[in-house]
């Protein structure tokens, strides 16, 4: 068991893990940039204290950095630079791409590139759930380092999910396809359902979904999918040459 | 109540509207142009028993017409060629474009053109259910004869659904967006994904819907599709559009 989780990010993912954490027994602290994140995160019980990042690193067996991509790799790159820095602590992240951070991460002895494959279209502390990964995969790219490897996977594990080994170029392929082109498709889709005024009671369960999903956060899933976009955008390219035949053929 | 009312077609709709009839204590008899559903859907006991077209509208209070766009078309314009050939019975069909559908039955006079906002990705009878429609939309175009309207409203609230008043072409329109705009993204979308190979694990959310609504019979949409094709194409290209346009922006 995991007597100490560092969390950096309380949003939903980081506090989802601090929730869980905290109901396995742990003492979890956490820090944000955003001071009233930090205190819904102490009210809403995902986190036990306040730390600043060194004393987080310091006094963590685990840390998981849980912010957005462009934040995660400025750590990332503040810690490869400082070695000593991160104490002997496991640090995971949970980014949506794992290329970049893991090029970023390189020569952190302890780190683990993770991605739990379960959300919300809510953002924030206020929507996390000490529940949030049950059942769910959570892909984590392996180090070769069985011990370490070991300790992610049992991290994984504790928060109720299923550890799953993806090399980080199979991955960013991946989930191009299985999670960020369906992100463009709900946004697209979103603007689209703008112009039609109050057409909800007719929406189909797809329609539904994708006006969901199409409430994403811009300036979190920007980032993402410019760090992916060399395996986003031939899909997007083919889905459009398709839409359009397909608009040639019933017009 | 209704004490009798006939299925043309017993599919998903046919037997769910079966199925749910007998159970508010109506007979039920149907008829389906392909033998073995018909023996399913005794076997299911989605109908009490089976009688021919002209014996059904014969016996029926309430004959809906719940098969493929194409056919109940062709049904239509038999019945308005036959005005007598309808009995007593109130009409109903259940397609997906409504245009063409009143078209077709211009001069059937207890023709009342719905569409429950109801499905399944599984056809057949073997996917109904009685409760298929409980608390769904079901729409319905208001023939400006206040005891028929009433009388169609009446059978929709019987299934469990909330009928919905809406203009034939103010239907179509709509549903371009909130439900054929969708399954098209679906189908291609599910096409897409064929080549990535065992993907399904990183799958999130709005992949799983495509990919669960995507799994659709060509049979049953093309002609729904081809039917609303004016309302469908300008919303396919713009999407096709905005999808090379974010391409661009990505790569």
């Amino acid at each position: 068991m995991t007597a100490a989780v560092g969390v950096l990010g309380v949003g939903l993912i980081g506090g989802s893990i601090g929730l869980c954490s905290r109901r396995n027994g742990a003492r979890v602290v956490g820090y944000d940039c955003d001071p009233p994140a930090l205190e819904s995160a102490l009210a809403a019980g995902a986190i036990d204290a306040v730390a600043d990042a060194p004393e987080l690193y310091a006094r963590a067996d685990v840390v998981v950095i849980a912010m957005h991509l462009e934040a995660t790799l400025r750590e990332l790159e503040r810690l490869a630079r400082n070695p000593r820095g991160q104490g002997s602590a496991l640090i995971l992240d949970v980014s949506s791409v794992k290329v970049p951070v893991m090029t970023a991460a390189a020569g952190i002895g302890s780190f683990v590139g993770t991605h739990p494959m379960a959300g919300s279209e809510r953002a924030g502390v206020l929507a996390a759930r000490a529940d949030l990964f049950q059942g769910a995969a959570w892909a984590y790219v392996p180090t070769g380092r069985e011990s370490l490897d070991a300790q992610a996977c049992d991290f994984i594990r504790s928060c109720g999910a299923n550890a799953l080994a993806v090399d980080a170029a199979d991955h960013d392929r991946i989930v191009a396809l299985t999670s960020h082109v369906p992100a463009i498709l709900a946004s697209r889709y979103g603007d689209l359902y703008q112009g039609e005024g109050d057409a909800r009671q007719l929406c189909g369960p797809v329609a539904r979904e994708l006006l969901r999903i199409g409430e994403l956060n811009p300036a979190m899933w920007r980032p993402i999918l410019r760090a992916n976009g060399r395996n986003v955008a031939p899909h997007l390219r083919r889905l459009a040459r398709e839409l359009e035949a397909a608009a040639e053929t019933l017009s």
